[in-house]
């Protein structure tokens, strides 16, 4: 990891995750590689088929399992400085009953979202119980950001914005998408990005399928353009934002319906504040559409948590009773979308607050007319 | 997914998963996206927090669980061609139970390694019952290559010997690990790699570190240089080869070393053929070195199966009773490390033939001398 926090900020955040263990009733947290690892103890180590796994038992002191030849990759997390005990182990060895060596016997514990079933099998195996999810037990943790993650997540903010403020330099009829989505990635990392995450780029009727990546396709004078994208800023926050682009007079049946998408995406944004459920944030952007007759074109929820993932709790979905509270991150990007003809979306990442939200994304919210051809 | 192999292909893999599920008395194989979901519908569907799983009942027709914003992903797949049937779900809706939908209840279900904890603990609640692997129902099918799997393994060899060719253009003293890597990764693709999935450069001291990746250490005359590097080619199978390199004589030291490091390599080149154990293999290759006084600097294991993942079975590694057999394809890999100072590694991808083994690779296994600065 090119940077990370300074190692005070894990010392708490392990301490926590133990007292959380304990109040969940679980023996130990077993977190493999991913972002939980990267948040209890800023390490950006991958996930091999040898297993790597910091156990953080209810009581007692963390330990690190991971195979010898792997050690150094921990070298710039904070483990070190928090002399939290290695566990090496080789070839041979059996790194499951390593990983359980200080617990109760038929352990109940909680692993990492991450975890693959070729780790998980063995590991139940071994407890002889059925396993929780860590996301559950470390979800208030990771889901209410701190002063140094909202920094981060606003240098992700503006780095995005600037990448948004330069389209015009990229997004031209005559290119295909995957050219100018080669452009954008390259710009996602100049403007301060360690890498591009994912660039969409949904010209036409490209537009109207949500998870449209890119494609050899032409763009013209005529299309609507949508454009998501984002990446990891040090030490791993992330930025996501959608804006979508014409080059020419849109029609007036797409300038209507791009004028209700924008109320319904300003509506969840003024109903995101503390003390209201994420599902009302979701029925905010809902309504608005449904009121206008577009009920039917907005085909995926109003939003995700966002930090060291694109996308973790808390969802902006219908079902999801959760509480809104200061400090929880996440995306508003209400879409709309015409089966083979066009599409838009907006979306910006937004910080709950003490009495509403901060928008973390300042590029203007309209149908952007970039030069045509 | 640029290329897949023709649909018959897919349709027989499909069929004899469903045998083997029966044959182990698993109700279902669910498989999550990644390499066995490649294997058996030639999708490179990526794996999301929503759930997309193929489950290939024992009996009856197999089935694709996917988010319907997610569905114009499988476009290039072999589904469609074959039928399959999809189930489109939307947020809000149980995956897991739609999943289920056609199994008895409480199926003994066995799931793909690369299933995250975050789908399997719900699957697990929903099942009620404790999964197994489809590493092991599958495990044949995917261990013994097929014609055209060998052939694209061929293709992968002979494009990573292309880039070892090619190194003087790029490993000198004077120059970075981290610049190295930066061109050999360039070289990857142009040689005909879809992308650079790693790329080793351990100079010096580095070099004694089996699983550095590179650094800004800068390279001197003096270095021993190990260069692991690999990739896929389409459709998806992967490359991967070591050699060492050096600028200057080598000391006599290292020249002796490096030649029971030959030796040992080239031996368990000779052991690998059908009828034999993994771990003969292995042994094969750290008797050798034991016999030089090298054991404690062979601290890994000699070798990893390689196809659709870089790291696959069958694993070469002590331990691993499993009998070799016609159409297997792995690494042979020893290595001789010397803390601080220097490392070595010579890596070879070989398929069991009737009577012996192919390798893939060519390029010489000398400790090779490159100019010096």
């Amino acid at each position: 990891m090119a940077a990370r926090f300074p190692t005070a900020v894990y010392d708490q955040r392990l301490l926590r995750a133990a007292a959380l263990a304990a109040n969940a009733g679980v023996a130990a947290l077993i977190v493999t590689p991913g972002p939980d690892l990267a948040y209890l103890i800023g390490s950006d180590a991958q996930t091999f088929e040898r297993l790597t796994a910091l156990v953080i038992p209810a009581a007692g002191p963390p330990r690190l399992v991971v195979p010898r030849l792997e050690v150094a990759t921990f070298a710039d997390s904070a483990a070190g400085e928090l002399g939290v005990d290695v566990s090496p182990w080789v070839d041979g060895e059996d790194p499951y009953a390593l990983a359980l060596a200080d617990l109760p016997s038929n352990p109940t514990v909680a692993v990492s979202d991450s975890m693959s079933a070729g780790h998980l099998v063995p590991l139940m195996n071994a407890t002889g119980t059925a396993p929780q999810l860590a996301t559950s037990v470390l979800r208030d943790l990771r889901m209410i950001k701190d002063d140094d993650e909202i920094a981060a997540l606003r240098r992700a903010g503006t780095a995005i914005d600037r990448v948004h403020a330069r389209m015009a330099e990229w997004l031209r009829p005559g290119r295909t998408e995957a050219a100018v989505a080669a452009d954008i990635a390259d710009a996602l990392v100049a403007e301060g990005h360690t890498s591009a995450a994912f660039v969409i780029v949904g010209s036409g009727p490209n537009g109207a399928d949500p998870h449209h990546e890119h494609s050899e396709r032409v763009i013209t004078d005529d299309d609507i353009v949508v454009i998501d994208i984002g990446g990891p800023v040090d030490p791993g926050y992330n930025s996501d934002c959608t804006r979508t682009y014409c080059f020419t007079e849109p029609s007036p049946e797409v300038t209507r319906a791009y004028a209700q998408l924008k109320a319904a995406q300003e509506a969840a944004i003024a109903a995101a504040r503390p003390g209201v459920t994420a599902e009302s944030v979701d029925a905010a952007a809902r309504d608005r559409l449904a009121a206008a007759g577009l009920a039917d074109r907005f085909i995926h929820r109003t939003g995700h948590g966002i930090g060291l993932s694109v996308h973790e709790e808390p969802y902006i979905v219908a079902g999801n009773s959760l509480v809104l509270c200061p400090g929880m991150a996440f995306s508003i990007e209400p879409g709309i979308y015409f089966d083979g003809d066009w599409g838009a979306r907006i979306e910006d990442i937004v910080i709950v607050t003490d009495d509403g939200c901060e928008s973390l994304n300042r590029q203007s919210h309209a149908l952007t007319r970039l030069p045509a051809s």
